[in-house]
């Protein structure tokens, strides 16, 4: 028996488009249809095997769904959880994908009419790729990574319940945090990553490129998305990222200073190289408190 | 018909151990000896397949060699070279694998004897992983790498082409570069992203952690390495690191100035992400200077 009878992805891109392969071929749901901008979408997505069907119409999408997942473009994300709200019926369960939490949860809970209160869910999958679009999506995208869940004391515990399932269905591990924290966390272990990444492949001339191995190829990868969501995740949670990159900036000092003077820095670099081997494995044997 | 006949490894480590494995798997040598500093290391470096036979006394591992690699840690690698010069046979050669080259070739090349002037080729293939040791060792650890080679004027013509034959025998790319380039390169591709590793895993508490996916793991793998070696590496090539560590901070201060003000971050991660495009693949598809 399916998860849901009937699910509806608002967006069916890289993660949209990748969570429809997984409950499609995982038998998760008993129809996945896609809410898409443009008819002209819809063909691809449908070839790919990311939805049944799809419709430009929210209200025909949303109306008899038990599970809507909003994967539009971060700030796209508060606007259209309104407006697919007002057609959700009793029972039935929003989340979002998005890689920002405190601000979007606040912001779609403020506008939830009162039959739907505790039905919104946020979530944010721990998986991607630097491709876009559902071309680059994947049915396997989600495995064996964290799936984080960020419910507040307005959230119904069944319909966490409900996501958590989803998450577990498509091979992730639900792991639940509050928004705030999910938001100074990912900071620090994705939005960061990805500044530095970017700063990184900025001063790269092609001639050192040329010495570029598997390790730094791989490292940079994320620099290479689109820089439409990555902009619009910086502002969205930016106080948390110019946080984490003071912290960053201040460590590279130390460094600096440590390189300069030759003084101390294997114990600095010994001490990281610990802090290395106690970072939690993402899956079911990491250290994180999981749903 | 195998490249060498004799391949002698000074230090079977990861990557003098990889070295051996492939050169033994592939045929590339008749014997491949290892030379070690105790003993006590040789059954394993025999059970894993990557000597045929080792030996504590440099004379003897190297007298009669046509190839003797010098896989030991950065800081003894001029030492060890200075010694098996003295007892290499004409003809035969004396490379590295170092990650840092101008400081190593230059203080190779003062002590060479007279007979042996041209036999040192200063080699670094770009291939490695987290371990230590000839317990990490993989014979296929090279493949679709580059394997950077840094000849002086003084270096054998003849010399340089066997040690690239030696790269493309055990997968990888040769791809020539002078000794200060290679340095300038490295900095950039590999040292200062160490660094980044070790600055990013040192501000990470525990429950950001949690949140750590898959590209977070793996853009900080480097910094689980072994310190002694990247203490080493830091102190060779200190003067070039800290040049891209300088560029890097003020790349970084950029970043944080478009995030702080909402103006121009977009146009900065687009110049990223093009930058990212652009970075060529290592291997023979790639655009390097091929030898």
């Amino acid at each position: 028996m399916p998860l849901f009878d009937r699910a509806v992805i608002v967006g069916v891109g890289l993660i949209g488009g990748s969570l429809g392969m997984a409950m499609r071929q995982r038998g998760l749901a008993g129809e996945v249809i896609g809410v898409v901008r443009s008819e002209e979408a819809i063909p691809e997505a449908v070839a790919r095997g990311a939805i049944d069907y799809g419709t430009v119409d929210l209200e025909v999408g949303v109306g008899g769904a038990d599970v809507v997942v909003i994967a539009t473009p971060p700030e796209a994300v508060a606007a259209v959880a309104a407006r697919a709200a007002a057609f959700l019926r009793e029972g039935a369960i929003l989340t979002d994908v998005t890689s920002v939490k405190a601000t979007i949860v606040h912001a779609v809970e403020a506008c939830l009419p009162p039959r739907a209160t505790g039905s919104f869910v946020g979530g944010h999958p721990m998986a991607g790729n630097e491709g876009r679009g559902v071309s680059s999506a994947s049915p396997a995208l989600f495995e064996g990574t964290a799936y984080l869940i960020t419910p507040t004391p307005r959230t119904s515990p069944i319909a966490v319940e409900r996501v958590a399932d989803l998450a577990r269905g498509v091979g992730a591990t639900p792991v639940r945090m509050d928004p705030e924290e999910h938001d100074r966390a990912v900071a620090f272990v994705s939005h960061l990553p990805y500044l530095i990444a970017a700063a990184l492949v900025s001063i790269t001339t092609p001639s050192a490129a040329i010495a570029a191995g598997p390790a730094f190829l791989g490292a940079t990868r994320v620099a290479g998305s689109p820089v439409e969501l990555w902009g619009q995740i910086c502002r969205l949670n930016r106080d948390q990222i110019l946080r984490a990159l003071h912290r960053f900036q201040a460590e590279l000092s130390r460094l600096e200073r440590a390189l300069t003077d030759g003084d101390g820095l294997d114990a600095m670099l010994e001490q990281a190289r610990e802090a290395r081997m106690r970072l939690p494995l993402p899956g079911p044997s990491g250290a994180g408190p999981v749903l």
